[in-house]
């Protein structure tokens, strides 16, 4: 077997290793003998980190979501802004004190540089607060000393040592606060470690710190440039030579340029740290900052206390994904949407027996589920303890291992359904697969979505109250829209009519002649494919009377499927049916390592 | 500073810690001082693992484009399919090698599971290959013994031995193919070392490798169960006990339940594998296997030829994402459409002031700027190499440093811009930005956006041909919509007509009169707020003549914002503009660790 790999075509070259630009030499380290046996101190860095490195950094309103989740979940140390930055991050600051938002055991954190007018700014910024930190920063890497500072390692431990003192100072004129100091060596990653520790220990001297009132010193990798054993060699040698350990905290802080950002946690917290630094599901610059998500849930699944609250791991994500307006991946650990799916059969298999395994163990043994050690193949931890249901066994593949719900109405019918709607349905397929039994076939699911939401055109098999008979949409450009429709209500021919400023409000208004309490919550629409004549998809979701729900129209016309996507919606909605929770889950042969 | 973290209420004790349930004890391991020099021998197993774990499996096409991709890239071991267990699979294989796929240098591998009438198909299956990679496997987790076989030690040695004898004896019915073979302990990670290391020398006595016909060992984490340096640590641990390693090429399958998957491969490479089984930008079951494409840049930005050409990340990407039908992350290492971009604008001064030192050290070398190593903040490579702009480093943000196109569009404005119009503004913005200079405030890019886009009520600052006047819709449930409107053209009154089975059908036959040639390749529509009463944004893409083109309609009425979105695309089309290529960037103040 040869060995027949070329050559990259690409500039590698002008790439220094890591080990010609920084010496990390550790020869009897002691960490790779340790195993983790409780939680790190965590800091939630979302709302400045994470914040910072958004398309669309969040406003007052999101800010405040956020605050309020990682408070919910368990996080004791957050860090709130850059107040000396950002007007925004000031004003919110003010308004978690003002607001009396933060709770008696959580302490506030602030970024600042070591420049005196930001430095003051921070100060008035946290007045008020019960208890804050002050986490200030300069850049100490042998890059940014010389091509952003110009300055030599006196210079640089010079802008460090005036920020600590300033700090002090300006601690006086804010006595009602408790404040406790952090510091960073950004960049620490791409500094000498004799460097690094020197500065670290010149601040330290001046912020003077004892065992009751301890500094933390974090030593972030603000970009990963190497393997995370290295960052591992590099935390454990600070620590043996860091100033006065009892009096410090010493603290991770790692991005995840090389994608080991978890890693490079885990084996800097064996290397003796005492606290990490990171944001849910890993947001902030560029790949990001670790993930806590992922950092909890990895000690949860070990069998230690995380210290943290992710049994609703539906809703921290919502949230999560509304206040960063960026998804959480498919296979992003724990919380993905994939994550605790088993496509392939034998896999299922396995994981059938083990819970087959598990249910007799725990009848033998008297409790449930929860007093016996947990052991599924496939499945790290019990898909429960967060929320979700034991989705990977459910099977709704076609026979030619090929379906799946999204992929049939995408593939086959074209149909592009929003995420919210997905879910709905998702459900309505799992509890006819539970009622039931077996596996589906694709037209099988394609007339489990035609009868739930489509108008059957056939009497025999139509169900709900309203069906569409013929409407007249007169729509000038000036003026509200007009429609005159007849529809049947319960068998019985209506004419109503309404207006509005568009199709769906004017039909939506001829409704209510017929008591019906609906509104429009959101809606889409898309070509199922090119051309003008081509069919839409229109998709409503509707809030009638208390319940939400999505309807869907297909038709020629953009303006006919969406009254029918409203009527759907009502008709479902005058469906009283009960709700169960599940995401889709597909079944196919195969697997393997 | 008390530690305030309270205990999770989340049931964690049913979970047995890794090293209660696996001992891997190496004290005397080696690989932590060991630096990487070369690529591995990769081995892309998107075809099998990856594809196994789809919601929508690649049909034929989509395989045969993955495959070309990978082979382009320069993988010279490709695992195609599991062509025991799926028609699809199998088909695909005989397609590869009756239509002449293979190049003559890749290695095709197919994976079974032990078993006759799989091992027996599976030589159906590569008949004809000059060569190819029999992977089989069999399951030998202390877990999987017991739930899921019932078997002794013994019992599943005997399952892997029984499909290496009978793999020797099926090579000889293909004579014409040389066979090389894998053998992988399934669920390596639970399975006890000793044990591990039983079975592999068993099968590997069987198989009866030599150097010059070396077979593969694979020790998949099936699960990723314990921390990276745990899997390296047992890594080199089979390493020092296999037999016959000069015959024996040992192959990494790290998957990522913790995050950890590249943190496994590179610390056990290190541990001394020789070679590593993944899948482009990590697909595959659950959180998915590691991703090729971080480990293959990881060692790139090392400066060590990784034998992978990734220099157009953009068509990798874009054929991934097609194949998978799965978005790769915005924050994935490498590829992801954040990850070259610094929000804050502390960072991009430290970028800038890089770019400065680089032109000026190139300039003094008098070579180009790959001929000096590379060293901007912030930036771990130089993006050009892959084919990104120095996005990093443009400015479009408002004063508030609250800005960005996508931002703003969405949080003053309400807009979610389909993704391919995001890029089409983002162009217009930027070729203003780098005419004009400065930055842009948050009004300038909305009225950048407005002029470009939407109809000007204003004559004196409009452009365009066309503009609406008044429009009438007639649509019945019973035959076409038909559309009668007065619109201006070059500021003349006109009165047309259409039909069509929708308004914007319709307007289109109505629009044919004036010698427009317009198709809609793909519209989409959403209200701006909830409500019946909500505005609307419609966009539309239009093919006009031979050019592709967005138009954007705001209109309380979805029908009429159609309307002028159709108009919008027309008068865009009608002015001659050149194209330039660019992502959105986006910068604020702020910065920090």
């Amino acid at each position: 077997m040869i060995h027949p790999q070329h050559p990259t075509p690409m500039p590698f070259t002008k790439y220094l290793p890591f080990q010609q630009q920084i010496q990390v030499e550790l020869p009897d380290r002691t960490w790779p003998d340790k195993v983790m046996t409780q939680a790190p101190r965590w800091c939630a860095v979302d709302l400045r980190d994470g914040n910072q490195a958004l398309i669309d950094p969040m406003d007052s309103d999101r800010k405040l979501k956020m605050f309020k989740l990682l408070v919910k979940m368990g996080y004791k140390e957050i860090e709130v802004g850059f107040p000396s930055a950002s007007q925004t991050d000031f004003d919110f600051c003010r308004e978690l004190i003002e607001g009396g938002h933060i709770p008696d055991d959580v302490t506030i954190q602030v970024l600042t540089q070591c420049r005196d007018h930001l430095i003051e700014r921070t100060y008035d910024a946290i007045r008020g607060a019960k208890q804050a930190i002050v986490h200030f920063y300069n850049s100490t890497s042998v890059l940014q000393r010389r091509v952003v500072f110009g300055l030599s390692k006196e210079g640089i431990i010079d802008i460090a040592l005036q920020g600590a003192r300033l700090c002090r100072k300006l601690e006086e004129t804010i006595p009602e606060t408790t404040v406790y100091y952090e510091y960073s060596p950004e960049s620490y990653t791409g500094t000498e470690l004799e460097f690094a520790v020197e500065i670290c220990n010149a601040v330290i001297e001046v912020i003077d710190p004892t065992p009751d009132h301890k500094m933390i010193v974090n030593l972030p990798a603000t970009v990963e440039m190497a393997t995370p054993n290295v960052y591992a060699d590099s935390i454990e040698w600070m620590i043996r030579h860091l100033d006065r350990r009892d009096s410090v905290m010493v603290s991770l802080h790692p991005h995840n340029d090389r994608g080991e950002g978890v890693a490079a946690a885990e084996l800097g917290y064996l290397a003796g740290a005492d606290r990490i630094e990171g944001c849910l599901f890993g947001n902030g610059e560029r790949t990001g900052n670790v993930c806590l998500v992922t950092l909890g849930m990895n000690l949860y699944s070990q069998g230690i206390d995380p210290q943290i609250d992710f049994s609703d791991m539906a809703e921290i994500r919502r949230t999560v994904e509304h206040c960063n307006q960026l998804p959480v991946h498919e296979r992003h650990p724990w919380g993905g949407d994939l994550v605790y799916t088993a496509f392939s059969g034998s896999h299922q298999d396995a994981i059938k027996k083990g819970f087959e395994d598990m249910s007799k163990r725990s009848r033998e043994a008297g409790t449930d589920i929860n007093g016996i050690d947990w052991g599924v193949p496939y499945l790290p931890i019990d898909p429960h303890d967060i929320g979700r249901s034991y989705e990977a066994v459910v099977r709704v593949n076609s026979q030619s291992g090929k379906g799946g719900v999204s992929y049939l109405l995408k593939a086959e019918h074209g149909l592009d359904l929003p995420r919210r709607l997905q879910v709905e349905f998702s459900q309505v397929v799992q509890k006819r697969t539970d009622a039931e039994g077996g596996e589906l076939s694709g037209a099988e699911i394609w007339a489990m979505f035609a009868d739930e939401y489509l108008h059957s055109e056939d009497p025999a098999t139509r169900w709900g109250r309203f069906f569409p008979v013929r409407s007249t949409l007169m729509s000038t450009d000036v003026g509200d829209d007009e429609i005159d429709s007849i529809i049947t209500d319960d068998g019985r021919e209506v004419h109503i009519s309404g207006r509005g400023n568009g199709p769906i409000d004017a039909f939506i208004d001829a409704m209510s002649a017929l008591g019906v309490d609906v509104r429009v919550l959101d809606y889409a629409e898309h070509a199922l494919s090119a051309g003008g004549n081509a069919r839409a998809a229109a998709y409503v979701e509707c809030a009638v009377g208390e319940r939400v729900l999505w309807g869907v129209g297909l038709h020629e016309s953009i303006v006919k499927a969406s009254l029918r996507a409203i009527m759907s919606a009502l008709n479902r909605a005058d469906r009283d049916r009960a709700k169960t929770g599940a995401d889709h889950a597909i079944s196919r042969p195969g697997g393997g390592p």
